[in-house]
């Protein structure tokens, strides 16, 4: 057996494309589900949406604004988690604490979505969150030893 | 002919190269674009880049924001269009119909930025970010799909 | 010798994973700072994160905003970085000059955040962008060019 690879052969990466690829599909809907409260609102963020017969100053509505809020949300974390991911799988973790850092991210992550578009109270947003970022963590910083050595 | 690999030899990698770098470029620039307004207009977004002879608040600008909201939405698209190609590449697809994934996006989204900074009126934009919306939701089911067999 | 890969066996890509390690996981960390004030200055950015005995509007902070920026400029930068730095790794470039490029981005990028949440004057916070810009832009080049012919 060589060194690990990025292929659906290796049974670490399939697991990770699967967890991955559910995440970043989540993540993409976040532009759909503003764009939900957006139309029957007729809240844009750019004049041009309002046609000939728009307001002259544009509004918000706290409903898009906590959407926007969970998508960058995301994209702080989401596209991290993808990025070192591909790292990780590099450095041959077992394939067993491998997957449950993929599955505590992905659960959490839509477990985060959830208790943000829902209103759930604290600290159940706060808990979501930081599982995840230690995932990140941990998998950082086994990157970084296996390319500092 | 084993798996496919992440390698120039691979004829659909080094495709997907050649538009992501293009996409990637683009997103990048849109750094300088908002940066092309702030200098002659002295519309900045920290105090201490008005220098000792500054305003005491900060104050904001139409065309600044604009570019600032297609450089965020560059982030949510482009960003994870990169991500899941890499899984999409090695997910085997064939070169005609990845080719036309990684155009139909890298096309539409240069649109989008035209659309989105000169203001073609809707729904130029919204066209724009569907096409390109949907190649990545494509993708992300082909490499859900190949992760979880 | 074979075409470079994705593996801790390729010294470039080694090194790269190192770098990129480090600038992700600063990225990530400026989530925690931005708590760090959030907490003791009771400035949240969603309603429920003050509790039943909260204000009923929200208030924004200068420095919880200027730790904001300072982690959506690294969300523009270092996530392209990571990206376009899987397919330079893959062009084969010698390791002195690809040592050269990650070290000036990660380098710079640190320097980047200390100059923006120390306020240090300008034009220190452009010097630290451009570089890594520029890192970019000479990576992305690369790319494009491997991925056309």
């Amino acid at each position: 057996m060589g060194a690990p690879t990025l292929s659906f052969e290796n049974e670490v990466f399939a697991k990770f494309a699967f967890y991955a690829g559910i995440v970043l599909l989540k993540t993409m809907i976040m532009s759909v589900w503003t764009a939900r409260y957006r139309i029957p609102r007729k809240v844009f963020i750019s004049p041009e949406d309002y046609g000939s017969k728009g307001p002259k100053t544009l509004t918000t509505d706290p409903d898009i604004e906590r959407a926007r809020r969970c998508h960058l949300n995301d994209l702080e974390n989401v596209l991290p988690f993808v990025l070192i991911g591909f790292f990780y799988v590099l450095t041959g973790p077992d394939v067993g604490s491998a997957t449950l850092h993929f599955r505590l991210f992905a659960g959490f992550r839509l477990l985060h979505t959830i208790v943000y578009m829902f209103v759930v109270p604290q600290p159940s947003r706060a808990i979501a969150f930081f599982v995840g970022f230690f995932v990140n963590i941990s998998m950082a910083i086994s990157v970084i030893r296996a390319g500092m050595f």
